[in-house]
C-alpha cells in the first residue's frame, strides 16, 4: 500500500506519494495562495495527489491514506485546522473538506510533529521509538514521538516546545507571552541577538561580515565571525548553545527520549551545534549520569521531512519482507 | 481482586490495602528509619503489607500486586530506584528485592506520579484521562497522567516537572541547575522570598506576623498579611501567582491535559489558589480561546493520594457492576 502526504506551508503545498519504506516514488508542488479561500487551496490538494497517482499509475485502492502537515494550531482529534497564522486560516475542517475528494482515511498533525514523525520512521531517528524535534527556524516548532506516534497532547494545542517560558519577563514572543524558548533559539533571535552586539561593537567582525548593514545580517554569520576568532560573536554563538541546551535539558527532564532532533536553517549549516549542546546537556539533566541522557542528532530528511512524516500519519502493516 | 499501596517518604513508610473502588480497607504504618540499609526497610514493607493482609483475613490469591511511590528517580521499567537524596538510596532494585516476600505482580513509580495517579483514580480528577499534579511542598514533585497511565517518561529520568528552568541563571536549584520552577513555586521559595520581602520592608506586617523572626516564617503567613491588607504581602504573593501560573501554562502547552492538579501544603490552606492560577492561566496558554484551556483544581486525597496511586500501578479489570 501506499501513502499520500502533503506538507501545506506559507508557500506550497508539497505532496508525495510513498511507498512501505518511507520512498518518495513521486512528488509534486503549487502555490498556496495564501489570499484565497481555503476551500480552493483544499481543491488544489486534492488535484495534487490525484496527479502523483496518475504519474504512478495508481488508483485509490492502492492508496491506504493521505495525511497533511499544517503550521498552527491542529486538533488532530477532529481533524479540524483551529487557527493558523501562517496562512490565515481559521477552523478549517481540513480532514471533513478533503474527504470530499477521497474515500481512503485522512489525517492532520502540526506541521512540526510531522517533522518529527518522518525523522523517526526515515531519518536521523530511524529504529527509535521516542524522540523529540525542534526545528529552529522563523519560529520553533517542536514534535514529540512517543512510541512511534504523534504526541498530540491531551487536547488541542499541545506540544508547543516553542512557547514554554525559558526566562520569565524576557523578549516578547508572538504568542503573546514574554521570555519563550522560541524567542532565545529560533534563527530569527540569533539574528536579533546578533544585531544587537554589533551594534554594540562596531569594530566587531559581525558588522564587516554583513557589509557595515545590520539589515544583511543572517544566521551564518555568528558562527563564520565567531569561527574566525571574534570575540563579540563568540559570545552572541556561546549564549546561543547555552539558551539551546537549556531549552532542550528541560524537554529531556520532562520526556527522557531515546535522542533529541534539531532542525532548521541553523542546524544545517553549523556541524557543531549537536556537539556544544550535548556537552551542556550532561550537567544540565536532571539526575546526572544515574539517568539517560539522549543523543542530539541533526536531522537529515530536510525538506522531505514534513511530507514523509504526513503520509506515516497513516499507519500500514508491513509485510514481514519489508521489514527485514 | 485488592491491591496494596506503599507511600515510602522521608520519615515513614506507609502501607494500604484497597479494593477495586479505592476505597482503603486497612493502613498502617512504621518509620523509614532512613540510616538502615535498603534490604531492612523492604522487610519492613513487606511486614506492613502482611500485617494488613492478615488485618482483613486475606491470603495472596486475593491480592492482585503492589504498588511503591517512591522519592527520587525510579526507573520503573526495571523497578530501580536509581538515586533518592531523601532516603539514601542508590540503585536499589525495589521491585526484585520485595519479590522476595510475594509472588504478586509488583510495580514501582516516582511518589509525585502515584500521587497525581491517586487523584485521577479517585480524587480531585476523577472521571478524567489526562491529568498533570504539581506537589508544592519542601521541592516540587510533578506527576503526569496519559490515557489513565502515568507518564514516566521513556527512559528513566522523565516527568521532572519541577526541574524545568523557568528563569535561567535565577535562583540555585538542589538538582544542579539555576531557576527551576521548583525554586520559584514550592513553598520553600514562597517562604525565601517571604523572608527577604520582610528583611527589606521592616514595617511590614510579615514580620509582625513571625514576631520578628524571621526564622518562624512559614507558608501562610505570606497569604494572611496579604488579606490583612499589607502591600508588601500582597506583592510576595502576586509574584508567587505569576511564577505559578507560568510554570502551568508551560506544561498546559506541552500536555493540553483535561485538569491540572495543585497539591501540598500551600495549596490546602489557600482557597483562592486556583482560581488566581486559572486567571493568569487564559493569557497566558498557547493558542488563547482556540484551544482548550484546562481547570485548575486543587487535590483533595490529602497523604492518602500516594497510597492509592500505588495501589493503582497495579491495573484490574473491574466488573461490569463495579463500574456502574
Amino acid at each position: 500500500m501506499y501513502r499520500a502526504g502533503i506538507d501545506l506551508g506559507g508557500t506550497n503545498i508539497k505532496a508525495g506519494i510513498i511507498d512501505e519504506n518511507h520512498k518518495i516514488l513521486a512528488q509534486t508542488s503549487a502555490p498556496i495562495g495564501v489570499e484565497r479561500p481555503a476551500e480552493e487551496v483544499i481543491a488544489d490538494m486534492a488535484v495534487l495527489v490525484r496527479q502523483l497517482m496518475d504519474t504512478l499509475g495508481m488508483d485509490e485502492s492502492m492508496l491506504a491514506g493521505i495525511g497533511v502537515g499544517c503550521p498552527g494550531l491542529v486538533d488532530a482529534d477532529v481533524g479540524v485546522v483551529r487557527y493558523s497564522n501562517n496562512i490565515s486560516w481559521e477552523n478549517v475542517a481540513l480532514v471533513k473538506e478533503l474527504g470530499n475528494y477521497f474515500s481512503c482515511e485522512i489525517r492532520i498533525s502540526n506541521d512540526a510533529n510531522c517533522a518529527a514523525l518522518g525523522e523517526v520512521k526515515a531519518g536521523a531517528a530511524k529504529n527509535v521509538s521516542n524522540a523529540i524535534l525542534l526545528t529552529l527556524g522563523t519560529g520553533v516548532g517542536g514534535g514529540i514521538i512517543l512510541d512511534g506516534k504523534v504526541f498530540e497532547g491531551s487536547n488541542a494545542g499541545g506540544a508547543e516546545l516553542g512557547h514554554i517560558s525559558m526566562i520569565l519577563g524576557g523578549e516578547p514572543c508572538t504568542c503573546g507571552r514574554r521570555g519563550c524558548v522560541e524567542t532565545y533559539v529560533s534563527a530569527t533571535a540569533l539574528i536579533r541577538d546578533a544585531k544587537r552586539a554589533a551594534a554594540a561593537n562596531k569594530k566587531s567582525l559581525l558588522n564587516q561580515m554583513c557589509g557595515g548593514v545590520l539589515e544583511h545580517m543572517n544566521g551564518r554569520i555568528p558562527f563564520d565571525a565567531a569561527l574566525a576568532g571574534d570575540k563579540v560573536a563568540k559570545e552572541v554563538v556561546e549564549n546561543y548553545y547555552t539558551y539551546l541546551a537549556e531549552a532542550v535539558a528541560n524537554y529531556v527532564n520532562i520526556f527522557r527520549p531515546d535522542v533529541v532532533i534539531l532542525a532548521g536553517g541553523v542546524c544545517n549549516r553549523i556541524g557543531c551545534l549537536t556537539t556544544s549542546v550535548e556537552e551542556h546537556l550532561s550537567f544540565l539533566c536532571y539526575g546526572g549520569d544515574r539517568a539517560f541522557v539522549p543523543p542530539v542528532r541533526c536531522a537529515i530528511l530536510g525538506n522531505h521531512a514534513g511530507m514523509i512524516g504526513a503520509a506515516n500519519l497513516i499507519t500500514v502493516h508491513r509485510s514481514r519482507e519489508q521489514n527485514e
